[in-house]
């Protein structure tokens, strides 16, 4: 068994929907001195914000919290921003930015997640001498459970999650992720995430859980929330999360978990329509890493299983939304014809006198209809461009997929031939390089 | 010194630019005919593709290899597609893409970078036992070396790819980095992601290179290069490239590199526009890693200095960029100003009806003012949306440059304190957790 060295070292993980949105959220300004003041009372390690829409919001926090969090990183992309925010009491070295290749559609005005270019934000930060990375995310929202038509949306986004966590977190020697999943904890891109990155669900993980029943973090008691959007789930969701994992070098421990509970005390409305979260995780140092991954072994068989079930179910999502996203693809074509026609009855008018008698109605139809028809086609064919981006987009992460199932595939077999024998589950090679564990 | 055992394994790596656009590039379909037969009779173990802008053209590439490279992965993104593919070898356990955030402007047609959604795509490949993380990558390319508008389009891409590999390739026992860079070898761009990743250069490596003088790719002599977009460099420039790095446990060697010359024998016309490139590599294995990896620490001291000046450096030409940016989008504010008036204008002229005395006038006018003023409108909307994402890509840019900067800074000061004491160039920490060699 591995032998593991408590040490003093704990790390307090926050996680907060902003929910910010100026002039549309309620109470912006006094929630966001709110927020700051709970950020500097507390002196969380490391803050992950989602929805801090704008800018002037996060200048206001840094410089609140410029004491209590020297450390800071603003993600920026899209045309509103990322709305991701990290506020850090350990020096970060260095921030990346994956922007999700498919995030709803510019025309859903109402919903505006294509707006925000949504993504997940890498910092790495230095924490009591470790490589932490820290990931931070925001995935397009559910509008509707019955018929979610963002549904391959939100599973190419978790799988682009996945694989950046995957190839980018190898050197680190503790992760964590926080954010916004919008999913429910056994909704499919979630269990793509967790069974692929090996990352574990802090509330699932600590046996010292203090908050709203279930680990709720849209609750109906909250003041800002609108109480249709949680029909048929009357007493709440839990879509925000944070997960972690360690490394050979750190295991890593949710000690305890806690959830803001719709109010704040003394105040007069909640900091956000979601629930912060709050994670102590203690680190613990694996003396005999290679015997503590070991232990990891005996369960590979299961494991890999599992992995390829989950990104079965996936392929199945991303094909339909393939299937989907042609139709819309053929309907931009015959907007664009329709438009043609459009602009060519003006034409019929000018060769067809009889229709011109009374000038008044030449006048007013044939400028209305030239610039329909203009808006028209210029509309087509941005949809179409924006169809082919979005079936590139499927199509990648279909063959991504295929390629991840058939290596878990030759796993599985390989297995079956001689047993698990190197720690990530892969068969021995015959090769001169042998893996050094 | 660090016992290195030369083992029979080597690596060969094919690179071509294609220049495959359908109906447009000369000869398509014979010079895929012919890259297929080339890719058939040497056994490159991986060859790296850049331009094969039709999946149609993959496919026939991938139906004549199936034997000789029985893996391939085609990346699907933007309009077009990125027109990256790799054929190898050894099976591709998994592929990841990394789409740049800026990337020219929609409406620069005759360039045309825009619609291809170029991106770095990473394969991850099992090569005799060991993980090859193999990227390949087309950068935007340069159409006036005097007047380069897209420059910090291109700086942004080299950071973008070298944040890339520097956090996805920690786990590889060797990295490989092929493609069109659209950079000379002492460009900006190239010596930023040369200074940060670590990778270097085939060309400047190996002692045994045949091919075109000083390693050009594009050459005056080829039957396809246009002469004029070589001036002021009559014989060639060299913008193809094959990077390469070991890691701890595996060293490399660029055992030769070589070029195709602008023509092929037996044939009327060469196979690309671009030279191919084929580097021979020679994996060592290093018994004494850690003494190994200790020769590198000597000149950490000035492998920071040098990485802080480039970075520096990169810093001017975002900063640029994004002035010329802020301009562009206030030239798309006033574009739609424009357009309000042109649908202003129209109501003027009901309001007046001196003007609509003939009727003849008012029909045609009326319309296309109306037709012009929607269509400006939109054009304009769209256009402020654009630059806006773009500013928000280069100011990601600039902090995440800052961030680099300051850490190397403090490294770079740490340095002078105590001097460098871990294999990263990063000072001692004081942590409980030490990092182990």
């Amino acid at each position: 068994m591995a032998t593991e060295r408590p040490v003093p070292d704990k790390l307090r993980v926050f996680s907060l929907n902003c929910w910010g949105i100026r002039f549309f959220s309620q109470h912006c300004a006094q929630r966001y001195e709110m927020i700051g003041d709970l950020l500097d009372r507390e002196q969380h390690d490391i803050a992950l914000l989602q929805e801090v829409w704008s800018e002037r919001d996060f200048l206001f926090l840094k410089r609140k919290l410029s004491s209590s969090h020297p450390y800071a990183h603003y993600f920026k992309s899209g045309v509103i921003g990322s709305g991701l925010a990290v506020f850090s009491r350990h020096r970060i070295q260095d921030a990346l930015l994956y922007q999700y290749s498919l995030n709803g559609h510019p025309y859903m005005l109402r919903h505006g997640d294509w707006f925000g270019g949504k993504a997940v934000g890498l910092v790495i930060v230095d924490v009591f001498g470790l490589k932490a990375q820290v990931y931070v995310t925001h995935l397009h929202a559910e509008y509707s459970r019955a018929q979610d038509e963002y549904l391959p949306h939100r599973i190419v986004q978790s799988w682009e999650l996945l694989q950046f966590v995957r190839h980018t977190s190898c050197g680190a020697d503790v992760v964590i992720l926080g954010g916004d999943l919008n999913m429910h904890p056994q909704d499919l891109g979630n269990r793509l995430i967790r069974a692929h990155t090996g990352l574990r669900d802090c509330y699932t993980e600590t046996d010292t859980f203090d908050g709203c029943e279930d680990g709720h973090t849209l609750i109906a008691v909250n003041h800002f929330t609108k109480k249709q959007d949680l029909i048929p789930f009357e007493k709440g969701i839990r879509i925000d999360y944070i997960l972690m994992k360690g490394s050979k070098k750190v295991s890593m421990k949710c000690e305890s978990l806690s959830t803001t509970k719709g109010s704040v005390a003394g105040k007069p409305f909640p900091y956000s329509d979601h629930e912060a979260l709050t994670a102590e995780l203690t680190l613990l140092q694996s003396e005999e890493s290679r015997q503590h991954g070991q232990r990891n072994i005996s369960d590979s068989h299961t494991a890999v299983s599992e992995q390829m079930d989950v990104v079965a179910e996936a392929q199945a999502v991303v094909k339909e939304g393939l299937c989907h996203t042609e139709t819309l693809q053929a309907r931009a074509l015959h907007l664009m014809g329709g438009a043609l026609l459009l602009l060519l009855l003006p034409l019929l008018m000018i060769l067809l006198p009889c229709l011109c008698s009374c000038s008044h109605f030449s006048f007013t139809t044939t400028g209305l209809l030239l610039a329909a028809g203009a808006v028209l086609l210029l509309s087509g064919l941005l949809l179409y461009l924006l169809f082919t981006t979005h079936i590139k987009v499927l199509k990648e992460t279909e063959d991504q997929m295929k390629l991840t199932s058939d290596d878990l595939q030759s796993k599985l077999a390989g297995s079956r031939a001689s047993g698990f024998s190197s720690s990530d589950g892969s068969p021995e090679s015959s090769s001169p390089f042998k893996r050094e564990e």
